[in-house]
């Protein structure tokens, strides 16, 4: 019988995408024995790579909208339209990595440019909006979406009140969050005084923006009835996960619903072997990332997992007990900037591939 | 039934011995399964390491000998008695590791402390003696140790003939020279040409050597029909390997001998899986290394091998075509001199043998 291989494999942060990792396994599977067949599921858990791996999974087009990002420069930014499901990554607009973080950026920088791109989804009548959270480089509180979107009074660092009086009407798409943090909006474990530090703000900055946040989660707690520090994740991307909350939006841990959208179950389900992995796997795995996504799904399907990565660590806590057995993808030590080069990086992948094939289908 | 699995694996030169992996891999199989059965078979190819793998392998004890070592210091030396049998590390008196190669050493430096070895060994009334060549020091043609047994003339630069009169008699003990090299004793190919230049000589000293081996090649042509550049391996350990040719010894490939002593075929035959390996594996590892040796025997056998590496090259050559899959031993990226580190390796190893029996006897 025809043997079946599914591989999911996380993209290995600014070396590798989903997609090419998988190729790259797909292509040492073929080497072993081309007649296996093999499923590639690109793969991510709601940050970076996210709206490529959606991509990936169901095609589509990419939507190109004219906005501002984060310090208010004009920029082209895309966003993935696929059938009725449009997807925003907020790093295309807010990403952290187009700035230098420092007590300037953290004071400017807004989240008002996203609003072009769920407006511009919007208009296209899209019947869900998935919104990627992760790799931000604001703490506005999500104030600058509001703004965008037409609420007035939405100011974190002088707010009073909000008016959504003339907000744009999102009652009739399903805003769904995907973030794989589950920090509340305000208060010690708030955006500001968690993510605040990497973002740029000193001690002093980040307590009066806790301040602020606090005074929103009690506004919205008074005139709209939503609870922000008892829901999960409002804290997430520097509180516009709990804008979008405002929204009306629902926040769901990101592979889940990534690998609802890409039917991963439903490939797997039959498989004898699931190929997973992440650029470093550790202890940390096993709160929710890719590896542990994909392996627990196959666990219930009963089919074994092994995991390729760029690194292992000593202790892989839970995620050991979910794998059949784990590889670290290197023959042989290099220097680490010859490790993030991507083409030595498919190379050493798709060896270690066909390897781990060759011991499991002997 | 019980699974049983057979590990042989070479010493990790400079960093551990073939017995301390292979316990660390025994252990990591007892991770996995603690009911397979493992046996455990120090090996090695003649060189450093292979007394004290014969050691590991059959019992003995340790012989201290007084003697000199290649610069003629007073040293004590151990070779191993093993029943009848008595097996000399020739590093162990004329190891490179003692000195610091120069053209002052490499014209001082003498094979002939090894000579008590030989004679104490040849005074037991010992069956056989195995001399493991490899890491020595010396570039003399091994008239040292000729000199040391009693022959006459036995000066390498000053030669004019070998007077064998008063030599010890060796013929009553067989005496069995384990090298990996096959050069000819002079030439081009010879022992000063090829290995004079690491043993510390310049190209005029050792072009003099040549001619002076050649005198006597064409010396023992004459008088003892014996032609030194016919005999493959002659060149070894400074020329040493054909001054033991002189004394009546057989010259065999190390691999060869210590898998027939410790009966490794007997021990493969019938395993579920032989688990090999190297420091460094690569295409010269096909050129009569160790874990070729073990993979080929377990190939004759039916039994599938694996290997277990510090370190893979990009092309095994024919190494791929004997074994099932080959694995570096490490998790993760680290600086050399961890790896290097016998404690970290051993882990990373048991580590790996975990995974690898995981995937193979699922």
């Amino acid at each position: 019988m025809v043997k079946k291989v599914v591989v999911a494999i996380d993209s290995y942060k600014g070396c590798a995408t989903s997609a090419e990792l998988n190729a790259a396994v797909k292509q040492g599977i073929a080497q072993y024995n081309p007649q296996i067949s093999v499923t590639c599921q690109a793969i991510a858990d709601g940050g970076e790579g996210s709206m490529q791996a959606i991509y990936e999974a169901l095609g589509g087009e990419f939507i190109q909208v004219a906005t501002v990002d984060l310090l208010n420069r004009p920029i082209t930014a895309n966003y993935l339209l696929s059938q009725d499901i449009a997807v925003i990554e907020v790093a295309e607009v807010v990403g952290i990595d187009k700035i230098t973080p420092s007590m300037d950026t953290i004071q400017r920088a807004s989240t008002f440019g996203l609003a072009a791109l769920l407006l511009d989804a919007l208009k296209r009548k899209v019947r869900e909006i998935i919104i990627c959270l992760g790799g931000s480089g604001t703490s506005d509180g999500g104030m600058g979406l509001l703004a965008g979107l037409g609420v007035k009074g939405a100011d974190l660092m002088a707010f009073s009140q909000l008016d959504f009086s003339e907000m744009a009407d999102f009652s009739q798409v399903q805003l769904t969050i995907l973030s794989d943090v589950t920090n509340p909006y305000a208060g010690r474990s708030g955006f500001s005084m968690i993510f605040g530090p990497q973002k740029g703000g000193n001690p002093t900055y980040l307590s009066q923006q806790a301040q602020q946040a606090q005074k929103i989660v009690d506004f919205l707690k008074q005139t709209k009835g939503i609870d922000l520090q008892q829901i999960p994740g409002t804290g997430a991307a520097g509180g516009l996960g709990g804008a979008l909350v405002i929204l009306g939006g629902q926040i769901t841990p990101g592979f889940q619903k990534i690998s609802e959208l890409t039917q991963l179950a439903t490939h797997i389900a039959g498989a004898d072997l699931v190929i997973t992995g992440e650029g470093k796997m550790d202890a940390q795995t096993a709160f929710g990332k890719v590896p542990f996504g994909v392996a627990q799904i196959a666990k219930q399907y009963q089919v074994p997992t092994i995991a390729l990565c760029g690194a292992l660590g000593e202790d892989l806590g839970q995620m050991s007990e979910v794998l059949l057995a784990s590889f670290s993808i290197h023959s042989q030590l290099v220097p680490l900037a010859q490790a993030m080069d991507k083409d030595y990086t498919l190379t050493q992948i798709t060896r270690q591939a066909q390897m781990v094939c060759r011991v499991f289908f002997r």
